[in-house]
């Protein structure tokens, strides 16, 4: 018996093609995950959001995921949880030291809370929950201050990369009445 | 491409052989993870926690997760989220309304944050978090009064349940010098 999260075939190609490729700066690896933010609205194949893991010193990326949670029948299927999965299944290890997750909105509350855990040093946003908030989705019950308790845990947030093209899809996807969930 | 999760065999078994099983009293479902939890550090499958989902109604028992960190490679295969993922595959939705949690150790942060989304309205706990945090287990930062602010969202959180029992399997774990990550 096992659990199995099957990544849309436009994905795959991406994850597959792409593995390696350098995006240098980190408005590149924004512009990248808001690009498939908007594929995923475009293929309809889940809601308006995704992630992707990069090495940090090399900025060569490692996987990219997008939100699953309706088509995958799994409310964990977070753009930046299937980013974690398949990263750390790709290297064999539950631990991520040294790579930077982006993500084309700041966390909710489950995916803060997998950081940790996953052993990720930094973190970029892109959209800020407000505006994910904004088109009707619910964030989650985050700690207080959590900017400053991440960055004691010595993991770097980095906010507001890109955001207007990434609230771009957001009000997209709210005017085409996507699944709100 | 897609992520796998594949269950130890006697959780495998466990899963088959045990859906649909009555579980009327709270007591009775708080024993059978503790088991779980047991089981997963005699069997050296994964960390000692378990969790399993219920319908909340009858007590029949949907799911039963561990946690599989180290061996599945994956930071997120924490016992909570595996029962969540294994009950939201077996009935082909993403919501598990009409379900209950019940878990040997109280939920991290992530597992937390996971609840809102999963549709689940009731959550059992038998350690405390502080039980994990002795034996050196991080459990992340989670909200304050984060009990009332579910109850707010009409998710139900029992605390406490079999404690004891739970407690023992910690500290087993503990003294066998299990990985603690």
């Amino acid at each position: 018996m096992d659990i199995q999260l099957k990544l849309p075939d436009w994905l795959s190609r991406i994850n597959t093609e792409k593995a390696g490729t350098l995006y240098n700066r980190i408005e590149q690896r924004a512009e990248f995950v808001i690009e498939l933010s908007r594929l995923n609205v475009e293929y309809n194949t889940g809601g308006p959001f995704a992630a992707a893991i990069f090495d940090i010193k090399t900025g060569n990326l490692i996987s990219a995921g997008v939100n699953l949670v309706v088509p995958a029948h799994c409310s964990i299927a977070h753009a930046e949880m299937m980013a974690m999965m398949l990263a750390q299944q790709t290297r064999c290890t539950h631990t991520l030291s040294g790579c930077q997750l982006v993500s084309s909105c700041q966390l909710c509350a489950m995916c803060l809370g997998a950081i940790p855990w996953s052993g990720l040093k930094s973190v970029v946003c892109c959209a800020r929950d407000e505006d994910a908030r904004a088109i009707g989705f619910d964030e989650g019950d985050k700690p207080d201050n959590w900017i400053e308790k991440y960055t004691v845990r010595g993991i770097d947030i980095i906010v507001d990369i890109s955001r207007s093209k990434a609230c771009e899809v957001l009000k997209d996807y709210a005017k085409k009445s996507g699944h709100i969930y």
